[in-house]
């Protein structure tokens, strides 16, 4: 299997060269933090992804969990890995100190996870469920709540999870059902059925924490009667023991991938004990769940983009070793064969490929930097990055999702018919990577909350702090020699962007189904042009470290950034004319179409 | 799972209506068969799909062939399969009658072959590529080849393959090393290994009889040393009794999909014993087999949209069962949920897929009445449609390969969660149709033989050609009401695919590699502009249905039909302008690239 899953350069370069994470140490949230600790983690991520995780990918995969007598049967390597992770912190990484944590800037926590899902993806989940399980209770849990489950979780001695969908809520969150009783004694008693629950149960931990969305009984119809608790598989009493709470673990599917993390079919409180404990105010769960999905949105963004880099790093290998054929230019057949790399094609698809990779990635540090500014910064600083942030949350989720699994695609066609065998790891991401455009909001989903949500906000306020944002980099990019196309083009795309979305706000009000038609092609398009951004900003940076005359590798790296953004500005962004032409018709095709017209 | 995996109104109006296939009785060699025997035809497929391929697909999938003490055990449908296509005939179907054969147009035998693919893709491989196996011995073989082998393999009691790929030889067939020494006795002792080969071994029949390129002892470098050879894995002595033939097989790939036929490994001659039997003269191999090569080509497209249409069915289905949701019109949460076919978003994903799956059978279809016309007629005529053949094949196969996976993707993600689960049958189709862009040629060699040698064989004849073909269709639509906008749309594709090709043929003569570097993206325009050329031939049809204002089920179906095309010409044809103006650019990014620039 190929070594390499990540480029250790491409992270420091996008971290400390485009992002200066080095910068969040000013903040006095981050002040104790700097390079050598941050160099540290990293070095620490990437020896436990080539150590700990890498060397199961396979095997995880081919061992998939076992239901067994009601419970889930998982591959030894979580609990280890649940303990190293809480041992070394990772957890809580970016907890306050007095929570236990670290206090790590998101952008660290981040290129770690990114590092941890391109080894394993599937192995990473447990850890990060449980993280963000954590900080949900962290945010709007009680002080016993925090005290009672925090350290656990923290520790990675019990499991954390989200527990949202049911049989007939899936995309449609308001239509769930999980009912939850108030009783005398201050918890609610809790009866329902969750499905695709990652994590749901395993013994790879002590203990299972399900933040579960239920509806107290009598509360409003849709989303605004939803509610937020914690369900624990088993209930800590007060006497520290640990009692069954009535969670009973159905079944868990089976998968065309993602294979090593059971998705499980929970049924709660068959035996009239399962207790739920509120979490914040009655009906405002949806709204502090947003909190976890949020975040576990860009997660899966960057599990994508993790899986990609993985293939990409495996096609490049293969792409390097394997002779076949001859350059076009000299055909003749009794010359050696040279390796495929050098074929104009095979280059185009490893460009691609890196475009997709280095630019998802990037895009996803970018957000997760305006987390950590929105997390530390106050007032209208604090709103901006908070906007940007909320804007491009579906973006992040969905360009690296999608774009990832043609990534992946073209990383197993590099490899021809070794591609599809299994002696190969890519017919393994392939399968994992496909879960991405589904799970935490559809792709469909995301395209609905971008231009139906996110665009319209505070009068399009967060639009607007886009377009300013991506024009400083326009504004950069003409003043640097050999960049001034490319800022034109970009300059370009954001008129066309912008000209779709006012043609599209057009028709809100009218006919709220005609304006949102075809919003998984605006998110889409908004995609582009929103990598397209990241890849001038990457050139900008070459451009100038170039100046500096770099020697060897560090050469090689920059104009290989510059290449790079060469290619998505010429064979990517293009892409959006298409999309353009589409958009501005708003003929009313798909909305008009009838059942009947299915017919054949 | 779905029932319902092609449809039958549509290959009806597809071969009766758009192609008129009983137009070919006219000829004489279809001069014995009409719709009646077409019908029957159909209807027998449709069954046999249903009955005997159907109900298996999953479970050969789960129970793949297994390598037990060098041999490979199938499972049990196999021969049950290749008794069936042996007795009905379907095996010679196209082959004359002298030869045991049915004389069945192409056209109808194609049809048939995409019933059988979408019911069971891997189940179908076996009596499919014993078909072109004969089908090249027929052409090339000597008279007592035809006698010993044909009769065996119609009949479906002996296997066909191709033999072609070697470990150092896949795309450059030019570094095939697997050697024929000729020997007093007539025949040549071969030597060597094959990979990759499909059904290359199995119990499922009586004796295998691999199609195998060679190069005799001193022959010339490169394609030009390359002859054909017929290597039974027993070889029939003068006395009728079998014996082997020193066919080893040295092992089996575990593949992503397409589980149910067997990709084997095979090793010739090892004990110096294996016998080969020269087809046609020495070192004309290569072109001999791209007779078999050209029609596996056409298969594979036709495999690739048959896929893409169980998995469309499959998705149809749900979209119609499950409820999720409002319609955003009426986002009242106290009303009822609506099935998802209501959401636009779905209905994009199912137009999306109708429009790659009808409009890539309807390609397929068009390239089978090509093959059809140039095998009836003489002179012209038969060159005309010869060439046309030719200068769609790459597109036949591309075309359904690559949006076929998207197609299936989209389905999946019409699925959701269950999508992902091997409760429903897109993961296996996801993974089925993956083998597709791969086999028989990668999309990157259909592009290199779409522009370097399809587009400019006889001074550009073919695209000539072909550019009055799609000219024909457009003129009829201009003078067709509600039409007229698509003839202009497709007019100026295809004045963008001419400025295209101009350009790049200038590139040709100074640098080969410069002026091929973009041929996949090349590949890519061609399809979608053909493809629109094959849905406004069925608007035309569709239209001028309507104009007899048919009820019902017809009316649905002929409107249905308007609004694919509708969708393929405002969602898919507006792709092409991002394609030409890369292809424009020919600034050599891939062709300058060097392997340093990946350094990472």
């Amino acid at each position: 299997m190929a070594e390499k899953f990540v480029s250790e350069r491409n992270l420091k370069f996008l971290l400390y060269e485009v992002f200066d994470v080095e910068g969040l140490t000013r903040y006095s949230y981050y002040q104790d933090h700097g390079r050598e600790i941050f160099d540290m983690i990293l070095d620490t991520a990437l020896r436990m992804g080539k150590d700990l995780l890498h060397g199961t990918f396979q095997e995880m995969d081919r061992n998939p969990p076992q239901y067994v007598e009601g419970r889930v049967k998982v591959h030894p390597l979580v609990r280890t890995l649940m303990r190293e992770c809480g041992e070394g912190g990772w957890i809580g990484a970016n907890a306050p100190y007095e929570l236990g944590g670290q206090q790590l800037p998101i952008m660290i926590s981040a290129a770690s996870r990114f590092i941890f899902f391109a080894a394993n993806y599937s192995a990473s989940v447990y850890p990060l469920l449980t993280s963000g399980a954590a900080h949900l209770i962290e945010s709007f849990g009680t002080e016993e709540m925090k005290a009672l489950y925090i350290p656990k979780m923290f520790s990675g001695q019990w499991q954390g999870t989200m527990a949202l969908t049911e049989p007939q809520a899936g995309s449609s969150l308001s239509d769930i059902t999980t009912k939850a009783v108030p009783t005398q004694e201050g918890y609610y008693k809790i009866r329902g059925q969750k499905i695709f629950i990652s994590a749901g149960d395993h013994d790879g931990a002590d203990n299972i924490i399900h933040l579960m969305l239920a509806k107290i009984e009598g509360a409003p119809h849709g989303v605004k009667g939803i509610s937020l608790f914690v369900v624990p598989r088993l209930r800590p009493e007060p006497d520290g023991t640990l009692v069954p709470n009535d969670v009973q673990v159905a079944g868990i599917y089976h998968k065309l991938g993602y294979r090593g993390a059971p998705i499980t079919q929970l049924s709660l409180g068959e035996n009239d004990d399962c207790r739920g404990y509120l979490v914040g105010e009655p009906h405002k769960g949806l709204s502090y769940m947003f909190q976890m999905m949020n975040e576990a949105r860009i997660d899966v963004g960057m599990g994508a983009a993790a899986i990609a880099s993985a293939a990409y790093y495996a096609a490049l290998e293969y792409a390097r070793e394997r002779p076949q054929g001859r350059r076009l230019r000299s055909k003749d057949p009794s010359l050696p064969q040279v390796p495929i790399i050098e074929h104009p094609d095979v280059k185009r698809m490893l460009l691609f490929q890196r475009a997709v990779v280095d630019g998802s990635l990037a895009l996803l540090l970018q957000c997760a930097k305006y987390a950590d500014l929105e997390k530390v910064q106050e007032g209208e600083e604090k709103e901006r990055h908070g906007l940007l942030l909320d804007l491009l949350t579906p973006v992040a989720k969905t360009y690296p999702s999608e774009m990832g699994l043609l990534s992946v695609s073209q990383g197993l066609q590099c490899l021809g018919g070794y591609g599809y065998c299994d002696e190969f790891p890519l017919e393994q991401h392939y399968r994992d990577a496909r879960i991405h455009p589904i799970h935490e909001g559809t792709t469909g989903i995301q395209g609905l909350d971008l231009l139906g949500r996110k665009v319209v906000i505070k009068g399009g306020k967060a639009f607007k702090l886009y377009l300013e944002e991506v024009r400083g980099a326009v504004a950069r990019a003409e003043a640097t020699r050999g960049l001034d196309a490319g800022a034109g083009l970009l300059e370009g795309a954001l008129q066309r962007l912008e000209e779709v979305t006012a043609h599209l706000l057009e028709l809100a009000p009218g006919d709220p189904e005609l304006f949102l038609a075809d919003a998984t092609l605006y998110l889409e398009l908004f995609g582009v042009v929103t990598v397209a951004w990241q890849w001038l900003l990457q050139a900008l940076r070459a451009s100038e470290a170039l100046e500096a005359d770099p020697s060897g590798g560090d050469r090689d790296f920059y104009e290989g950034k510059l290449r790079t953004y060469q290619y998505f500005f010429s064979y990517e962004l293009p892409k959006i004319e298409g999309l353009c032409r589409r958009l501005l018709q708003s003929d009313g095709l798909t909305v008009n179409l009838e059942d009947r017209h299915f017919t054949d």
